[in-house]
């Protein structure tokens, strides 16, 4: 066996590290018997090497393996399968009773600014009949978090143990918390690590992360939104097309049905950003069906400045999940489906149903100002005419975290209300004056800091500029 | 100011890092202030990106102000002189009287098997009126250890304070302790975590690491002794002649006399491997000037397999430091003082008297019966006919240690007779059975592990071999 500094020398010269290797350092950290330095160290270097496919695989089961994987009621999913058997002792609270009728599926994103589409997904996609067990995360860097999102309604519990969660998934068909303890513990303490060791943008190590609480969440199906751009970890097509293709083939190795549809990030998903003010826009759009396009649009079809952007990355996310699931044959059923039960209200009433099933004031469905809001709001201005060619998206995110409603440390606590709203576009003609966002605040010198970083954040020509196209392409 | 994560951030992306950075990071570390686990990263990301010349001589100040900067009575010399004054809270032990008489030299060498000439130079180049103040080290990975080599001597004490360090020095000419925690503090502290974070072999963190202590040393003059090989840090003649030339540059921006030779570490150097065994060879040599030449030999002359090859770079270096101190005025006055002081048999007194001021057994000097020897003896036999083309001349040194000669880990006691003796060199003819070397040792298990190793350690072929230039070149 080798010395844990000759396993992190094996990686710095650019060499693969074996299963054993890599086994021996993640338990040794996760149990506290490797310190964190070598740890770090051995982060940094997997940064500047990487990792190959099978080291990739390793690590994602190391960690998986860490913790307990979930084994769902009326399922005909087993315990992940990967290339070797795992142990059956590594898995979770057995339940008897198994049937082949349930489908349990899960839409997991790379993060971005107004990325809010699991708020409408996990409630749509059950009105369909899927199980959507969700685990989620908080605010992240400028990224925004679903359950600091979750958290804008009164009462709303996202910590609930993994036997309430599978509870709730297999009653209401929707459940989103965040990660326990008793999922994946190797994530939960080398991402904090990584984090403070500015080692979070590493291929390798990010499709770890992501796929071994997927995987030992254990859901038949998964659908992967890898966001590009300067508001995603992943700042080109190419890394992130990369970082999909990685994380579907993972996830094809341990058996699960799984495919990625790449997206825009290079400005704010939908017309709000912060998580009150995001809540808000996913209950609208479930009510009033707002932005629904009528036209069977594929994926690429759409734009990222069609005023239903939002609503045309959560319908291509959810129609996947209805494919892999069987209860739609084709995208056209899919979203015919799916604009159904946006259209009946059926998502809605199923939102409602499980805000009241983890504790939550479920009448904000009916009511959106029992919401926090913000006691000011105003216009930002432009500072010139002419058209939005570029936006540093992740300026955006961290204007709301300037507003406070975001972490600066992790021990911040969050202005609910604050954010912005009716962001202008790449490609949008602006006049000087005219508004960039609609900014709500509750602290006025805090409003002036943000102010400047979202006018700093666009940047504005002359000439008109092409689109992007909001969804790259599809990887399976 | 930039947070710990985004100035490791800064070095993993390849920028350069500020003075201001530099040092909030060195102080915050030795400090206990910054963790480890941040240390090791932005280490890790060094050992890729590197470091420019400016960020070495920061990293180099930042870990000299950790601690004392030395003050010699009756020198000319200052606290070192860098591109910026150093404070002055930062200094030393101040004493009074200077006189421009005394000139403080010293010799460092990266490090090597058989390496052993800082037991001939410091009472050597002292009897020539030069004060050598050297403060060395433990065995390090494969090398030995001036300080375990020391310690074969009963009684020597290597861990004396610092003032008891300038008042032997000064009154001696020569003292040889090891690393106080009055002098760079932060490099005792970052080179343990470097060694336990596979990022020793970085060449920006060997230069501050080893020019820290030299210029907190504060010494006049100062030689190295760069190595490059299979038995040294620096594998190819390249990357040692890059790190020599790295550390001439900082040393002289201090104001300092500098130069480096850059050495053979292929091959054992001298006759003798093993702590007790070593400094017998060099009472040997001062004993009976055995293997001095009587040629007026300059760089580049000698070849690595003479027999003479320790006396040889021995001089070398002795000579420098005699022309830097202005004692000799050019290489042949130089190297004839020093055949004459090793003829009169004044080196070995003053080896003696050093002795005695450090505590220790100076008997020795006249009987090398009193150092520790092992039990046994018994020859390694080639393995086959022809000659040696090369030596994996590290393995050399694990042979050492894995016959109880050095350490596996920090707190393993050191079988101090244990070792070899008369290895063959590169190009010597060898038969089968003839000796490869004499191995000594007290535990016969371990000396059947230590004899594979050196027969693995021989490459032995059919063709003679050329001889490899003994040093290679001086860098000033």
């Amino acid at each position: 066996m080798l010395l844990p500094a000759q396993i992190i020398q094996k990686k710095r010269d650019g060499n693969a590290l074996t299963e054993e290797e890599i086994r021996f350092f993640i338990n040794g950290f996760t149990r506290g018997e490797l310190p964190d330095y070598q740890m770090s160290a051995l982060a940094m270097a997997i940064c500047f090497q990487g990792m190959n496919f099978d080291e990739t695989m390793w690590l994602t089961r190391a960690m998986i393996q860490s913790g307990k994987i979930v084994v769902w009621r009326k399922t005909s999913a087993q315990v992940p399968k990967g290339p070797r058997a795992l142990k059956a002792g590594d898995s979770g609270t057995h339940a008897p009773g198994h049937s082949a009728t349930s489908f349990y599926a899960d839409k997991h994103s790379t993060g971005g600014i107004g990325d809010k589409t699991s708020l409408i997904i996990a409630p749509l996609v059950a009105a369909c009949g899927v199980k959507v067990p969700m685990i989620s995360g908080r605010g992240l860097g400028p990224t925004g978090g679903t359950l600091d999102k979750l958290e804008s309604i009164s009462g709303f519990n996202v910590n609930l143990p993994l036997d309430e969660f599978q509870r709730i998934t297999d009653n209401v068909g929707a459940c989103m918390i965040g990660q326990t303890a008793e999922i994946a513990p190797a994530d939960k303490k080398l991402y904090a690590l990584r984090d403070v060791t500015a080692t979070v943008s590493c291929l390798s190590l990010i499709v770890g992360s992501i796929m071994c609480k997927k995987l030992a969440e254990n859901v038949d199906g998964l659908v992967l939104d890898v966001k590009w751009g300067s508001g995603a970890f992943m700042r080109t097509r190419e890394s992130s097309a990369e970082l999909a293709r990685a994380m579907v083939e993972v996830g094809k190795r341990y058996g699960k049905k799984v495919c990625a549809l790449q997206t825009d990030m290079n400005q704010p998903l939908g017309q709000m950003i912060g998580n009150a003010l995001e809540v808000r826009e996913c209950i609208e759009i479930m009510t009033s069906n707002a932005g629904v396009s009528t036209a069977n649009q594929t994926k690429g079809a759409g734009t990222a400045a069609t005023p239903s952007d939002l609503v045309e990355v959560t319908l291509a996310l959810a129609a996947e999940m209805l494919l892999m699931s069987g209860v739609a044959k084709n995208v056209a059923d899919a979203r015919q489906m799916l604009h159904k039960k946006l259209a009946s209200g059926e998502a809605l009433r199923k939102f409602a149903e499980m805000i009241r099933a983890q504790g939550g004031d479920a009448k904000v469905c009916e009511d959106v100002t029992r919401l926090p809001a913000a006691k000011h709001t105003r216009p930002i201005a432009a500072p010139k005419s002419g058209f939005v060619q570029s936006i540093e998206c992740d300026q955006i995110g961290y204007a709301v975290i300037a507003l406070g409603g975001g972490r600066k440390v992790s021990t911040d606590k969050i202005d609910l209300g604050a954010g912005f709203e009716q962001p202008k576009k790449i490609g949008d003609p602006v006049k000087a004056g005219e508004a960039l966002m609609v900014m709500h605040y509750n602290d006025a010198t805090r409003a002036v800091e943000a102010e400047r970083m979202v006018q700093q954040a666009y940047r504005i020509g002359d000439g008109p500029v092409a689109r992007l196209p909001l969804i790259v392409q599809k990887i399976e």
